[in-house]
């Protein structure tokens, strides 16, 4: 069997650099970016191209009511808890071709080789490419997941595009999906009926690249807390204005960031992790000037750590920041709507498979606590064990320079497809 | 004489009413707020509303290559040094109606007194009515003074317009003006010809409302230099990057910011006078979001200072916070474009005159640094006499609220009137 499937390995290497290049050349734009906005053009080519795909390799193909894709390589027993080998197929705009599409690229390679190799697995293998993981666009996150899991709240189905304006609902109808359906309570995917989900993943911090490895587990999944869009209120004023009469909105939100990122280089000092980023900071673009003190500031900011007591203590701690600049500025924080995720736990069982196996094949691994969010949190959230495998990544993600080897790729389809014939073992 | 000249005061005030209310309403726009660009069309409205009313004063009327409006009240002498009473009409996007008019105002009610009583002064009184003072249009500064004298840059007829992106040329062209005529080293005001400049404006700071003044006698203008639009690049990257891994640009930008205040701070606790303004801050609208770091911030920033050699340290200070910041962040500052105004000291004959006629009719007067640039710094750098009356504002100016009491502006007028009885006597 292994020698086979080492056969079949290498020869899934030119479907994989195919794909990938269909992929790109379908979801690029002029400024040599990919965009694959949730429940946009791109995204919508990068499901049908997973469809098309997966037909032609003699896979069942299904679709939910919020569009997501699921492709199975059916098992002896369809009763069996599932396996679910998920990632997102959205981008962020100027993003890379890999971040999210990487993992359903991983997940479909597995199951061709596997097909190849005449594998009939005790249960369903699933891949799922799922829609609208990247919070960028409707300014809420995990959306694809959420639904699926019945786990959508019904508030998001009125969120606006940030660059179309039009509600998620309506975006969802577009798409061909059912946004009633999402409110149900029926979900597609029911959490008992599946026995583990992974997900495959490029890194977003240059970590791997740092520490010489190919591949990760994923430990756990921050929490966090975000706001898209906090107003700092002053007073509009000249230019010439002492600074004893002045409620400068830039001199306040500017000294909140920097508090912020005081506060960071003192966590990190200590070695408790953490991550806050300013993504969005405007003046107010109808009246601000040269030669106008600003009036208005507002900005977007998204805080995260791996322990709930340390979200909640980032938390306490930019409330007080904000309290100090309100009273010594004169200005006024309205912080806006807020979204919240909970720190997520990787399977202990699955992660030590999943390290082991990459080690008897002389991959380079580690373990490390994923920077970044994904739809694993939200199966975790539901009590699916759920794994995480990170592949080395040269110039971080969410941007066109996304670096990913293919050898590097292969570790990974190889380490998971291991891990699915132990999990999923034919009954033979 | 004085008698008369009291009554004749009296009797201007609706014509003073009347004339703010008509500027007012010629152009507010649906915010509230006034606008009058830089040679668009509220300007416009401005300076034919000027030429209209001093035709039916019977005043002379003239417009310069740079259509900068004179009015006239002609002297015994044509020949003798004029007095240019100067201010802008332009206006900043949704200001206030006082910053820069109520100048050209007091000007003109001062020539229909005058006129009243029958005076016939030793030499012209010229009502100026200056284009493009603000630059916030064109990002430079002083334009249609500087035109008047002969001052004005060949490259400043280059620069763009930054709502309609047009240039200064062609906006000089399409209000009746001649570019060309503008450098052609032939200038309408030769400063030879010119016995003293006096300019009447609102404060821009609430100093004589908090110090119970309505009126102040200026001492000078500050010198500034101004970059319209600093760049900082960093690295765009994922929400998740670990700090020390980052190049963002947001965080240096508001290092920036935070740092440039703190320095602000200091000079202020020791007492010395300046300024400083970042009036336009924005992370990169094509490229940003809740989940990206930013890789660039583009901001404006505006330095002044009442002494040269305070300027040039305020530089230097800036020149060192930013190097810090590049060193420590791994980010590059581009400051792009500079412009710089040098300060400008009123004459302290005409000075002590208007504040010795002030304290004698009783008007609670004081002497001031203006915080604002004003016109009245190019005719001091062209070695006119130049003097500065600051008027009481309660709401600060560039904007909508701007407040102006008609008692306040009276006595401005009040004192305008009598130092040119004394400047410019009639020959009798």
């Amino acid at each position: 069997m292994h020698d086979k499937l080492d056969e079949a390995l290498l020869r899934v290497r030119p479907f994989v650099e195919t794909l990938f290049d269909t992929l790109r050349q379908g979801s690029v734009d002029n400024s040599g970016g990919v965009v694959r906005a949730s429940y946009g053009e791109g995204e919508q080519f990068a499901h049908n191209l997973l469809r098309d795909e997966a037909i032609n390799l003699g896979l069942e193909v299904a679709r939910d009511a919020a569009c997501n894709t699921y492709v199975t390589l059916a098992g002896s027993s369809r009763s069996h808890p599932k396996v679910v080998i998920g990632s997102h197929l959205d981008s962020v705009a100027q993003g890379g071709n890999y971040d999210g599409a990487a993992g359903v690229v991983a997940g479909l390679a597995a199951l061709k080789v596997l097909k190849s190799c005449g594998v009939c697995p005790d249960r369903d293998l699933v891949v799922m490419g799922i829609r609208a993981e990247e919070s960028a666009w409707f300014q809420t996150s995990y959306i694809g997941s959420k639904a699926a899991l019945g786990q959508l709240e019904a508030a998001a189905l009125d969120a606006r595009r940030i660059d179309t304006g039009r509600t998620l609902a309506d975006h969802i109808q577009d798409a061909g999906g059912d946004p009633a359906q999402l409110l149900s309570g029926m979900p597609f995917l029911d959490p008992a009926a599946l026995g583990a989900y992974i997900e495959v993943h490029i890194e977003q911090a240059p970590s791997l690249v740092y520490a010489g490895n190919a591949l990760a587990v994923g430990t756990a999944i921050p929490g966090n807390f975000r706001y898209p869009e906090i107003t700092v209120s002053g007073e509009t004023a000249h230019v010439g204005l002492p600074r004893r009469f002045r409620r400068d909105a830039l001199a306040a939100a500017a000294d909140f960031a920097a508090s912020m990122d005081k506060l960071w280089e003192s966590w990190d000092e200590s070695g408790r992790p953490m991550a806050l980023t300013i993504g969005r900071f405007h003046t107010d673009v109808n009246n601000d000037a040269l030669t106008k003190v600003p009036g208005v500031v507002r900005f977007s900011i998204d805080v995260r750590a791996y322990d709930e007591n340390d979200v909640l203590e980032l938390q306490n701690e930019m409330d007080s920041i904000v309290a100090d600049i309100e009273k010594r500025r004169g200005v006024v924080f309205d912080y806006g709507s807020r979204t919240t995720a909970q720190v997520a736990f990787m399977d202990e069982v699955i992660s030590s498979k999943l390290y082991g196996i990459a080690l008897e094949q002389g991959i380079a691994v580690q373990h490390l606590p994923s920077p970044a969010s994904h739809d694993a949190a939200v199966f975790c959230a539901v009590g699916v064990p759920t794994g995480l495998l990170l592949i080395r990544n040269e110039n971080g993600s969410h941007n066109p320079d996304e670096a990913l080897s293919l050898d590097d790729f292969m570790a990974a389809v190889d380490v998971l497809i291991r891990w699915l014939l132990q999990f999923a073992p034919s009954p033979a």
